[in-house]
């Protein structure tokens, strides 16, 4: 089954806004066994939605539409739809009843124009909405000869998970052949995407029931494996044997196999391993406190540390001697390691580490380049300092930089 | 003129990917007064690309396929659109031998599948692209016996924007009627979305010449102010009333007029005032921190300074003493004080800005529930203290409440 799911609205063709649902539905799609083959989106002018829906209906078995359904002049996607079917619109006083109920409650008057959104088109499902007040349809039509399914979602993120969660998916589960679908992710570090492409390939080669999408991200590489097969143990059999044989072949620059992110593989750490982690950050600004933190309960394991932009604050916060600032300057490695160290006796972590760059643009020498950042870990027994090189933008070179000095603590409790 | 932009490539219909070259596209387009009316995404099927194209040139004068030029037998947008056109390909030694230089460069040698990026629709001028191996094309074609302008652009970001930028865009622009079209934008905190659409309605409906759209972001709204006029003067004219009127009705909760971000306008304050600035951060984990060294150049007005996650490090990184915490708890407004003047000493900046709370899920209690921040900002003769109440998830709570902080700074310096 081939589906194509239509975002509604003119701000969605402005450059500020962006279509997020889609993703939702694909994956929940994907779920039972639907592809989607197209997106389309478009502005709410019914004659461009009228011309959407009829291509959409031409060439897909499940056309999604989200949005329009609003009692402004501008919705109008109830119209379109019933026009592309050459069906009527007739109003439900029911939904009208429930919508005027809904505006009593908060002591309102219902406007006239919300009647409209009552307008159900002839055989369709109404989907009540218990987020909103515009309800969804749900429409077995018939188009050029052929069976479909049409939906009508409403637009705001929280209303259409909502009701599509509810009222659709089993329904829709329902009406196709059982699928067993089971999805892992794999995320590596530390390999460029073409160096892990060609390592991993001769394996997911040998699992051509397994589909793998290599997705590259910044400091991070994601394996997106998916397997359908007759039963869920079998298809999850096949799923694990990838993984594993991927694991093998790649060691420990896999850092994740269900998805978790590196902040939140480091926090397993340190708990499992019953350390505590103490950070001091120059170039990164406190990138890397802040997506440790950004983990609930991360104070577990999370004291703190110093974000030791100034070279004062280096030595007031950490303990940094000036004198080795000045000797090394303070992108160096011993200014680095000094950080680590020092934060670490003061905050009385376990580990201490440390991160001195030059992010740019500017601040780059000849020597000491754009993108030049010393990661330090300190531990009870010994300092350790790893020296990159990163390419990109400011932005970027923090990124990559956090990820390091992240992949750094994950090594060192492995 | 109408356009519509056509993203190719199978991991966009994925739930894992999504495009966003469209957005930047858009803005161009705009810029030329060019309405982007459709925009669709399609993978790398042949015929299903085919069937696109022809919808699109169907409906559209402008439209520009992104992706699916790269050498591997999935990509397949130079056929796709050759086949839709009715026009053939022809492979361009001059193209070949430049990818054959760009291996040999790096020492390799230029593997077969490669030469497909030499294949040139008949009649189409070749964007040879700085960024990447494969080139753009410009076709000036017919449909159905109306003119359409046809562009094939890469798929990586940086390689189509550099390659639009300098080689599409003034090109497209000779070919359209002169355009004075003139954009800004506002940005407003410390209000919701409802009662600043509420008081600045009656103002921008004295405008309908100035397209006005409002748009809520998290801790901030955004209204983007666009006017098409005879000439470049009265466009700015009009914009300029309009964007003078709502400051007049908003005063300080509009804290931009030009989208810069509030990272930007505080660091704006800081250098004019000639002011430091030291943050203790205890919820916010080094968000504030981090927001702030996002910027270029922060390093001028921003020292550092500590993330007191944990309460020791309250103590020995921000002097707060252990009895003041012990007495009214680590998330109280007598804390809130002590780490804002004790960061301001320890750092010898101007002013020592700190944030405690509670950011959720859990720790919540009655009294201090889950969402509740205090913010302090120590000055050389007093320390101010908000308390706030934020809605939402973790996420949300500790971006809202790097807002407030930052914006605690910017009052102050206004």
């Amino acid at each position: 089954m081939k589906a194509e799911i239509i975002a509604v609205g003119s701000e969605l063709l402005t450059p500020f806004r962006q279509d997020t649902n889609s993703l939702y539905l694909t994956e929940r799609l994907n779920d039972i066994g639907v592809e989607v083959t197209f997106k389309t989106i478009v502005g709410d002018t019914r004659e461009h939605l009228v011309q959407v829906a009829s291509v959409a209906l031409s060439r897909a078995d499940i056309v999604l539409f989200m949005g329009g359904l609003g009692p402004t002049e501008d919705d109008c996607t109830r119209e379109a739809v019933a026009e592309a079917l050459g069906l009527e619109l007739r109003r439900d006083p029911n939904i009208v009843a429930g919508i005027e109920r809904r505006f009593a409650v908060r002591g309102w008057k219902m406007t006239a124009n919300n009647a409209k959104q009552g307008d159900v088109i002839a055989g369709a499902t109404v989907l009540p909405n218990a987020k909103g007040t515009a309800p969804g349809q749900w429409i077995a039509g018939r188009y050029e000869g052929q069976e479909k399914i049409i939906l009508l979602l409403p637009g705001p993120p929280h209303e259409l998970k909502a009701l599509f969660e509810e009222q659709c998916w089993e329904r829709l589960r329902s009406k196709l052949p059982p699928q067993f679908i089971v999805r892992r992710e794999l995320k590596v570090t530390g390999l460029g995407e073409s160096h892990c492409d060609a390592r991993v390939a001769p394996i997911y080669q040998r699992f051509p029931d397994v589909q793998t999408t290599i997705l590259a991200a910044a400091g991070e590489i994601q394996l997106h494996l998916q397997c359908r097969a007759d039963s869920r143990a079998a298809a999850q059999q096949r799923v694990d044997a990838l993984v594993s044989e991927i694991e093998d072949e790649l060691g420990d620059s896999v850092f994740s196999d269900n998805g978790d992110s590196m902040e939140q593989i480091v926090g397993y750490y340190l708990e499992m391993r019953n350390k505590t982690l103490a950070v001091a950050e120059s170039c990164t600004g406190g990138l890397v406190a802040e997506r440790i933190t950004s983990v609930s309960g991360s104070s577990r394991y999370f004291v703190g540390g110093a974000i030791v932009y100034s070279n004062s604050l280096k030595t007031a916060l950490a303990g940094v001697p000036a004198q080795l600032i000045e000797k090394y300057g303070a992108v160096s490695r011993e200014v680095a390691a000094a950080l680590a160290e020092g934060i670490r006796q003061r905050s009385e972590a376990n580990l201490g580490l440390a991160l001195t760059g030059i992010a740019g643009p500017t601040g780059g020498t000849a020597e000491k380049p754009v993108g030049l950042v010393f990661h330090a870990l300190a531990g009870d027994r010994s300092t350790e300092v790893v020296e990159r090189r990163f390419p990109g933008d400011r932005r970027l070179i923090r990124w990559f930089a956090s990820q390091q000095a992240l992949d750094m603590v994950r090594r060192t409790l492995l």
